[in-house]
């Protein structure tokens, strides 16, 4: 298809599509003429899945584009790819720097996680974002105590353990499915938790 | 204490405490002279709590006022307030409107409800945000299947029911403590999940 279609069908401006186009972010369409192009359905996806990430995910362009740098040009086994695609999903700290071992600038966090016991490891940037939201419990007066990470620890690591499940076997497909899922349900758990609460509050004693 | 040690005190720019002051969201304190009033530790408390609400929890301003207006006039049952004041966090739909039955409004979060069974009720505005959430995800191609519900909804009900159960006795604190433990502690999960996402996914298969 034409450019102006495939700007059509994907829900993206065209002068979007064509920053996109500059900015080597979607790959160039196979030339027709001096002044044409087409385009495939390959790209017909490229779009969508840039749409969803800084559109609907509410990314950034930069962490956008390493997530396509990870998908473009996949090193390593698909789970190093997992690891720094989801990595990159965070505003804190660097995706590519995996397991830290500096307790002190993450004091609250590396608590946390000792609390926590088995099967939660001091991964860059998570360990990063849950020490600034550690932090900030702590200010209003409502720290994440023992028994309060106790409750939210195995819940989150079994659900976590169900998402991760489903994903799909080619390398590339599951990296897209990993990232994706990660970002776009954590409204999706904040809604339902939030329904639960007003439940549960609202219920009679 | 005078107005700019409260300012000091309470981190509070001191133009930001005059605005309160002016909003009528922090009470007058006690007049000493014509030019002069005393504050006391329940002032510094309150700005603390708007301080959280607006710069921790990243509330807007008319949100932040209806949680204050909600501990200020405590009207009904505790219950009742409860889920008001939780209901105000969210940018969707109406804090006062509760139980909604217009299944038409919210398709995909009526559905979702269906298959969780007992224990979630569509409540607003939580529901408006469901809806939202789960509209995301479809566009995306992870829809939220009844498997995939099947998983949060359990999980997130006994969160939620952990969460309230450690609630304080009286009223006004339960209000607080339900509020700000339902807004702050949302960014702790998701923390939690990333990383044991990125645990799980960098893990040797």
């Amino acid at each position: 298809v034409q450019i102006s279609e495939l700007a059509d069908r994907s829900g993206v401006p065209l002068a979007r599509v064509k920053f996109y186009l500059r900015e080597g972010m979607l790959p160039p369409g196979l030339v027709t003429s001096a002044t044409r192009a087409t385009y495939d359905d390959a790209h017909l996806h490229r779009l969508r899945l840039i749409r969803s990430l800084t559109s609907v995910a509410g990314l950034p362009l930069a962490r956008t584009r390493k997530i396509l740098e990870v998908l473009d040009a996949p090193e390593g086994s698909v789970e190093s790819m997992l690891g720094v695609a989801v990595a990159a999903l965070s505003s804190e700290g660097d995706p590519t720097s995996g397991l830290t071992t500096d307790r002190s600038a993450y004091p609250r966090a590396f608590a946390a996680l000792d609390s926590l016991g088995e099967g939660y490891e001091p991964r860059m940037p998570a360990i990063a974002q849950l020490e600034v939201a550690l932090a900030a419990v702590d200010e209003v007066g409502i720290p994440a105590t023992s028994e309060r990470l106790a409750v939210y620890g195995p819940h989150v690591r079994a659900i976590a353990e169900a998402e991760l499940a489903g994903i799909p076997v080619d390398g590339t497909a599951a990296v897209e499915y990993a990232v994706l899922g990660t970002a776009m349900y954590e409204p999706v758990i904040a809604a339902l938790r939030r329904l639960a609460h007003q439940c549960i509050a609202t219920r009679p004693a």
